[in-house]
């Protein structure tokens, strides 16, 4: 994209200055008159009866003014995701689940509440893992998996029962995608790689833990819910459905979001809006870093054993991978993304993904970037990369021969748009990490690839020009990345202005317009269309404006820092600001300056990356030092190559946190390490040096030609750590996080073979 | 208009159910964290000079945290209107200005220490009546009168003079508008009747008194204005002049109204910003009725003389009129619509309209409800009325025979569009009130008539479906007389929608979209222009995506009750939830639905009325009963009836107040009676039966057929009064209000005669 004046510019965030000087409000910054603290008690067991609430000791603290349970609060609903989670009655079925909510006129009142609330338990048998899953003698449901049909049944008055004809199993679903004979063609493969890989539950880590406030309306069963979420119209549709109201009386208020990563659209917004009608009050609730690790959607935890085999040439011949998906309690789909992903990197005839979603009494589990990806591409990445050695190929020019392009198909067997996997890989080539890569000992330099398909929802968008020249920009979008800056830098290239004049208006579910879920990398490309659309209407009412004004032809009229003037006669000029005063004003005149524009892509505008990143492995100690990381990314063009690179940056640092840091440990059915203390991820000063390198091959869909980028950046770098770690010390670890006593055994038996 | 489903049906007002359940929300309502509340300290003087301020003891009162005078707040900024007016410094300009604003954490540590505040005041000559304007010997104004560029040097950093090159004088303009030679044609007419009539300042006496609360932003300079308003982008406007601040920096919502009648455009905003910016802490204000009669802005008292011939066939043949305006301290343009109403209600080639605006030194004037032609009508028509008497032609026959009808000429000499003028007087004609005049004593009928030319500026829209199937409908405009319930009803007609599916969405001046002032009659034209435009580019969307879900031709598909459905084929349908989840969802689809309407109509759609008035006259106290009212009105065609209705029943009862009760008395250059005790105005037992006759002729410029409706029915029906007591006892009242005192005089007169 070369002639932009604004767009391809590195520039700074909007909000930045807000956000850096502590003035961004926060939903737990908003306080309204009259307002209670909730605190919601957790059950401490996988799976238990509740034998009975004691709420005595917890009302007689000062400023308590209620605790309820699942019986005052549920009105019957049954839930059958965590968003649909209200109180448990009768039995919990996770660790983390919400038991009770007390509330208090201060949050210390609550606290203190819900420390006194005595909950007498009765410990019951639980599913506490994959393995015990999958043996499906103790069964999570065993009068069937509550869904969304049930507990819409129960919210109609129906009788609240979640028996379905089906014996109960804890596999909540088996699909198999599968494209020509993949052991016909294994068994012929010169080389074959048969290994099994396991991902630990690993948690968003997000700096803002889950923030709710519940105002009620006016009217009986209006309410207004100012929450930290990535998809404001999912929360309306989620705490509609859950409460049986109507989604035009819930009226969501998207605040500033500390940090999403997929896991913010509604968890506890049903919870706090519930709490909130039935006492007539406006409810806060803003969970600890422990509460929020507990009750919230981590990863699934994994296993994926992938049979790979290539023949003398070097092509692979057959793929075939089986995915076991922990869930938790709840039904969740990873299964189309790791079948589009793990069976879609690669040309290859002969592909079956086979995928298992098992339900267990853990937490129920959600998105995190890219959902599934690392994962998958963990447990490819490394086989690939064993398959290459196997073969005694460039792992890259392996990669290379292989790799997917336009045209070819996924996991799921559509073909991909034009994308830019080979591209990534060629400049990976040419990268002075791969071009170095030495003998040094104990060092080692690994390649993975990844990307990401990415939604392309339709979008809504105003624009108007007000009568100071401000260009306002109406979205109903929330910004969790920067994306609002970058429409802004839409808005300035088409109507030639600087970027500084133009404002965003965050709509509300009231006001839109509509925009898509600030998730799955989406939001830039679909709302991208709908700026676009918005500005250029704008652009030509402006300039009819100017024609009428200046008296010329609107085809010598030009748009130029703020003013239209004719092309050659600079003295006759006219300012935005003029132009929509003359608007607003002029009787028998085309109107005020606003244009809604509308959009929706043809097709997606996928990110492929290629991940270089080089460990240093304590051979004493098995400690993995990431030295560098180096992201190479298509973009199809960056809009704010600044903010492009944050992302990029972003993704990086957590997809080394998962190869190498992350991970919920279980104990007892329960997390151990629900907090920032013994949850490790890297700190700033872990980080190796990270480096973005931006391909920009235009997608033919995407605004401008941009791609997606968010998701991208987190999907192989940890499948590069491992092969990293492989080429440091000859060592396939097949385990995430690669913790240092694992590595360590791991080196000791290569060792003593 | 016939065929309509939801347009000019009877439908009560949306907001209705939470007007009389207390649940709207007025700016007195608002609460905000650490929220102050401001009192102001009026001056008692109409000119002083401020020798001292004692803030100690207003200091002392507990809660109080601030007492600020125009020497902490000003910061050199001048003053050339109410709106621009911060507080006194140095001197006073008229009873009832700010001079220190007391600020406390309570209303009512506020008042305790604005009671306590003493200000040590050194009187001086003041200019108390419009008599001692026009004798010029005392200046109100020495050193020439401030205007906005004065008052935007100042701010500026010049010089804060006030000088002008002319001589000081109270005459603050003088203007004549003419045609023909009205002194020869009056010469030459058969009768001649000249006569001067008065008027008192009046107060608009809404029932909520001015309130606002100002929030400072997160950045310096920003601020967030919550108020009771006509219009929010006046007042951002005001706000913004007045404090230098950018427009795009000062934020106004506009609150729920409780009466406006043309006084709410931003009177106390500024003042109240500034001491929000000063303080840095959101601030409330909300007048005493005390204080709101003291410091707002009433009608100008007026003195009108008519001299007005008709030639022996009942032709009027010269008109010559000079109006003098006394507008307190400040400039304000009533010459314009005096002028274009006085001499534009009859055809007559010879026209003279003088006008003179005088200043004093008392409150600024403002815009009430058609502001000038109740005074003009007054004038005119009771002397029309004489004339006919005089040529004993009946007055009913004589107005229809030299009434304008469109293409003759306003007063100021522009042609008229087509009006109803005379259809109005056909209506009164017939109505039984006119054909049933009798012969009982001290009863007596009178006609007069009256219009409003109307304004018509542009304005936007924008309407959207959401996925429930509720269509939102977003605007800028404030609602202070039901039109937002008309505009529901614009979008209900052109969707097939029942009008309980449609909300509207209240802008702001940062959401916009940009509407006109809820003022001058025209928003409901103005805006529904624009409104119908939205819709009928959301219908087309909606046609074009249920033809494609329905595999139908486009012009088969018809909308009905919410749904889209194929002619002829009911089961064929799809509602418009789904339809709109089509477009939100559909990848490579149009988008969502959402549509931008713009509209700026190409002339005014003026509305003409007809009143007539019945009252009893006590011979022995000279108090008049006003028994009947029944105002004729051309309203183009009634969107919603019921609300017609409602505007007319209220600019009756108005104008009977004018004619009968109400009046701002002065003593010593200050009123006398600034509160509901002493200022009397008609309560619902005062009022006769009021009805309201619509006459239907299209406009050629409203939407539908639509024609302005809110000032009409003020204009002409204190003039109508007079009439009537002259039918009822002879005697020809030039003053109001009729005081039964100096009727009881005239009556005396008359009988001594």
């Amino acid at each position: 994209m070369t002639g932009t004046t604004h767009l391809g510019k590195r520039r700074k965030l909007i909000e930045g200055p807000e956000k850096i000087t502590g003035q961004a409000r926060y939903t737990a910054d908003l306080t309204l008159p009259g307002l209670l603290h909730a605190r919601v008690v957790l059950s401490p067991y996988p799976h238990a009866r509740i034998r009975g609430i004691d709420v005595e000791a917890a009302l007689g603290v000062s400023g308590v003014v209620a605790v309820l349970t699942g019986r005052e609060l549920n009105g019957g609903h049954v839930a059958y995701s965590r968003p649909s989670l209200l109180l448990a009655e009768g039995e919990v079925v996770f660790a983390g689940q919400p038991v009770a909510v007390v509330v208090a006129n201060t949050e210390a009142a609550a606290s203190d509440g819900a420390s006194l609330l005595d909950v007498d338990y009765e410990a019951l048998d639980s599913v506490d893992d994959a393995a015990q899953a999958e043996a499906d003698e103790t069964h999570v449901w065993p009068h069937g998996t509550p869904s969304a049909s049930t507990s819409q049944a129960s919210l109609h008055g129906a009788e609240a029962s979640t028996a379905q004809a089906a014996a109960p199993s804890n596999v909540d679903e088996r699909r198999v995608f599968q494209r020509g004979d993949v052991d016909a063609a294994l068994q012929g493969a010169r080389v074959v790689i048969d290994r099994t890989y396991l991902n630990a539950r690993v948690h968003q880590a997000y700096l803002e833990p889950h923030a709710v406030v519940a105002q009620p309306g006016v009217r009986a069963g209006e309410v207004t819910v100012y929450t930290s979420t990535q998809g404001q119209y999912a929360v309306r549709s989620e705490v509609a459905n859950a409460l049986g109201l109507r989604e035009r009386d819930v009226h969501v208020v998207p605040m500033t979001v500390g940090g999403g990563f997929g896991a913010k659209y509604g968890i506890l917004d049903s919870l706090v809006t519930a709490v909130a009608l039935h006492l007539a009050r406006p409810v806060r609730l803003v969970l600890t870093r422990s509460e929020d690790m507990l009750t919230t959607t981590p990863t699934p935890e994994t296993s994926i054993r992938v049979r790979i085999g290539a023949d003398e040439r070097g092509r692979i011949v057959g793929l075939d991978v089986r995915a076991t998906i922990e869930n938790g309690v709840f039904r969740m789909g990873h299964a189309g993304i790791i079948a589009t992903i793990a069976g879609g990197m690669y040309r290859c005839e002969h592909v079956r993904v086979e995928t298992v979603e098992l339900l267990t009494n853990r937490a129920p589990v959600g998105a995190y970037r890219a959902p599934g990806v690392p994962q998958a591409l963990f447990a490819l990445e490394s086989s690939v990369d064993e398959l290459a050695r196997a073969l005694e190929i460039d792992p890259l020019e392996f990669r290379l021969m292989n790799a997917v392009e336009g045209g070819d198909l996924t996991g799921t067997g559509r073909p991909w748009p034009d994308i830019g996997l080979k591209a990534c890989l060629e400049r990976a080539r040419e990268h002075p990490l791969w071009q170095a890569r030495g003998d040094v000992p104990n060092e080692g330099v690994g390649l993975a690839v990844g990307g990401w398909p990415g939604g392309f929802s339709p979008a809504g968008a105003v624009c108007r020009v007000d009568s100071d020249g401000t260009v306002r920009l109406h979205v109903g979008s929330v910004d969790i990345s920067g994306v609002h800056s970058s429409m802004v830098l839409i808005v300035a290239e088409t109507l030639g202005l600087d970027p500084d004049n133009i404002e965003i208006v965050q709509g509300t579910t009231d006001s839109g317009p509509y925009a898509p879920n600030s998730g799955g990398s989406q939001v830039t490309i679909s709302l991208g269309g709908a700026v676009l659309d918005a500005s250029r209407q704008v652009r030509e009412q402006l300039r009819d404006l100017a024609a009428a004004h200046l008296e010329a032809h609107r085809d010598d009229v030009e748009l130029v820092e703020g003013r239209a003037r004719v092309k050659g006669v600079p003295s006759r000029e006219v300012t935005f600001g003029q132009l929509a005063r003359l608007g607003e004003r002029m009787p028998g005149g085309p109107g005020p300056v606003v244009a809604e524009g509308r959009a929706s892509l043809k097709g997606g505008a996928p990110g492929f990356t290629a991940h270089l990143v080089r460990v240093r492995v304590d051979p004493d100690t098995g400690v993995v030092t990431p030295l560098d990381a180096v992201t190479i990314q298509d973009v199809g063009f960056a809009l704010n190559p600044l903010l492009v690179e944050g992302q990029v940056h972003g993704g990086t640092a957590q997809a080394l946190g998962i190869g190498l840091y992350e991970g919920l440990h279980f104990e007892s059915g329960a997390p151990a390490n629900p907090n920032f203390l013994g949850y490790v991820f890297p700190r700033a000063a872990d980080l190796p040096p990270l480096e973005a390198v931006m391909v920009e091959r235009p997608s033919e869909h995407g605004p401008f030609g941009a791609r997606i980028v968010g998701e991208p950046p987190i999907t192989g770098g940890a499948a590069a750590v491992a092969n990293a770690v492989r080429d440091a010390v000859g060592v396939r670890v097949t385990e995430l996080p690669i913790t240092s006593e694992a590595l360590w055994r791991l080196m000791r038996e290569v060792q003593g073979e």
